[in-house]
C-alpha cells in the first residue's frame, strides 16, 4: 500500500458510488494517492454516471472479480445493506485487502463484521465521515466534501494497527480531521447530535404536511423553518436504516428530548417567563459560542 | 404622505432601531421614499450607532417631541414591550400619523392597540415582516433584508383603507411581498411554521448543553445540527415574549408535534421500518418540493 514512503493505494474498490463513496474516490484521486478505482453498486445508471464523471475507472457486477487485488474497499451503501454486503464480500477478501465503511452507525456494523468477515476481521476498520448533505448519487460527489470535516474511526480490539493507519491516512488525504472512539460511544454521540435532530425535522415537516392549512403554512414559512427542516429532505431509506440500527440510543435521546420539551410546555402554560428566559438564554449562549468555533462556520458541507 | 403622485413619507419615526426597524428605514431611504427618520429606543448606545450608520437622522428621548409631525411610526421592539409603548405613544399621535408594528404575534398587539390608541386606532395597521436573522441591533440592519420576503398585514375591521395602503406601499418599496389575513389566522400560521421550530431548536440546544458529554457532543456535531439549531442563537427575550403572547396556539402546536413524535417513537421501538419509511418519504418529498419554490431558495435572509 505504500511505495517509496509515499502513501499510495493501488486498487480502491468503492461499493456504493454515491455522494459519500464518490467524494472519497475523487478526493484520493486529486491527492494522487490511488492508481485505479473500481465501482460496485445496485444501479447501473449511477455507475455509468460515475464512470463518465471520472469518479471510477471501471465497474463490475461480479463481486469476486471486483475485489481481486484490492488494496482498500470502502463500503458506502445505506446502513441497512451493510450486513448483506459484508456477507457477500467476506469470502472474496484477499490477505492484503483492508476494508472500511462510512456508515452513520457503528455498533451494528461491528456486529455484522464479526459474523461475516472471519479471518479478515482484523483488516476491517469501521469509520464514519461526519459530512454529506441531503443530496445523493454520484452526481452529487465532490473532491472537497471532506475538507475540514470530522471522521470517526471505531477500531475493534483485534484491528490490525497497520490497517487502521492506512484508513486514517486515506481520510487525512481527503482533508478530514480523524479521531477514534469506541463504536458504542460513537453511536451515543451521533444519536444525540445527528440522528435525533433528523427525526425531529422529519416530524416537523410531517406535521405541516398533514395540516389542513398546509399551503398557507408553507407559503408563510421563512428561513428559520427552511434551515430547521433542511435535513428532512434527506433520503428516507437511509434514515429508516439509521433509526433502526441505533434504536436504543435514539429512544433514550427522544425520551430525554420529550422531557425537556414538557418542561418548556409547562413554563409556557403557566406563563413562567423567568423559566423560559433562563432556558432560552442558556441555549442561545451555547449555540452562539459553538457557532463561533472555526469548524462550524463552514457553510458548504453536511452530514 | 404623497407629493405629486409619488409615494413619500415625510417624517418616519422608528421605535426600536434594531435589525428590523433599522432595515426598514434603510430600505425606504434607498428607495428615496422618506425625508427624515427619527429614532427612539431604550439604548442610547444603539441609537448613536444607528445615527453613525446613517440609519436615522436624529434621535429623541422625549416621545411627544419625537412623534410631532410624524407621517409614519414603526414599532419594532420585542413583542413584550408593545403594550407599554402603545400606551406611551397613544396620547401624542397627531391626526395625520399612521402607526404600524413589526411584531411576530398579532392578536396580542391588536388587543393592546384597542385599549391604548383611542381615536387613533383606525390609523393603526398591524404588520409582521417574515424576515430577520438571529442577529440583532442597529449594526445588523441592511437595506436588502426584506427583498423577496413576505410581510403579513392584519388590518382590523375599523382600519382606515388609506392607512393600510400606505403601510402596504412602504413595505413593497422595501422589496417585500405583502399579503393580508386576520390576526388570529396569522398567529396560527406563524405559531406552527415559526414559533414551534424555535422552541424545538431551543430544546435541542438545551439538551446538548445539559449533557455530561457536552464537549464531545458539540465536537462531533455536523452541519445538520448547525442548521437545525441555528435559530436557537436568537434573542432569548424576544422568544420568551413570543411564546407568552402566542401561548394558546403554541401549546396546541406542541401537543400535535408531540403526538407525531410519539408515533415515530413507537415505530422505532417496534422496528416498524415500513411506517418509518412512509413518514420519512412523505416528509422528504414535501420538504424537497417546498425548497424548490423560488422564494425559499434565498440563502441570505431569516425571520
Amino acid at each position: 500500500m505504500s511505495i517509496g514512503g509515499a502513501f499510495r493505494i493501488g486498487k480502491l474498490v468503492v461499493v456504493g458510488v454515491g455522494l459519500i463513496g464518490g467524494s472519497f474516490a475523487l478526493a484520493l484521486r486529486r491527492a494522487g494517492a490511488v492508481d485505479r478505482v473500481t465501482g460496485v453498486g445496485r444501479s447501473r445508471q449511477n455507475l455509468v454516471q460515475a464512470l463518465s464523471l471520472g469518479i471510477i475507472d471501471e465497474f463490475d457486477s461480479d463481486m469476486a472479480r471486483a475485489l481481486e487485488g484490492a488494496s482498500l474497499v470502502l463500503l458506502a451503501m445505506p446502513v441497512g445493506q451493510t450486513g448483506r454486503v459484508l456477507a457477500q464480500i467476506g469470502p472474496h477478501l484477499g490477505p492484503g485487502t483492508v476494508v472500511t465503511d462510512a456508515g452513520s452507525t457503528k455498533a451494528d456494523v461491528v456486529a455484522a463484521a464479526r459474523s461475516c468477515l472471519g479471518g479478515s476481521l482484523a483488516r476491517f476498520v469501521p469509520a464514519h465521515p461526519i459530512a454529506g448533505s441531503e443530496a445523493s448519487g454520484a452526481g452529487a460527489a465532490s473532491a472537497g466534501l471532506y475538507r475540514g470535516r470530522r471522521v470517526v474511526l471505531t477500531p475493534l480490539p483485534e484491528t490490525d494497527p497497520h490497517a487502521a493507519a492506512m484508513v486514517r491516512q486515506a481520510w487525512e488525504l481527503c482533508g478530514a480531521r480523524v479521531s477514534s472512539m469506541s463504536a458504542e460511544e460513537h453511536d451515543r454521540v451521533l444519536g444525540v447530535v445527528s440522528h435525533l435532530p433528523h427525526v425531529l425535522a422529519f416530524a416537523m415537516m410531517d406535521l405541516v404536511n398533514r395540516d389542513r392549512a398546509r399551503e398557507r403554512l408553507l407559503d408563510h414559512a421563512g428561513s428559520g423553518f427552511r434551515d430547521f427542516t433542511r435535513v428532512a429532505a434527506s433520503s428516507a431509506e437511509m434514515w429508516r436504516d439509521i433509526c433502526l440500527a441505533n434504536r436504543a440510543v435514539l429512544l433514550e435521546a427522544l425520551d430525554a428530548y420529550a422531557d425537556g420539551l414538557d418542561g418548556l410546555r409547562a413554563a409556557i402554560e403557566s406563563q413562567d417567563g423567568a423559566a423560559l428566559l433562563e432556558i432560552f438564554a442558556a441555549a442561545s449562549r451555547a449555540r452562539s459560542e459553538w457557532g463561533e468555533r472555526p469548524a462550524n462556520a463552514v457553510p458548504d458541507a453536511g452530514e
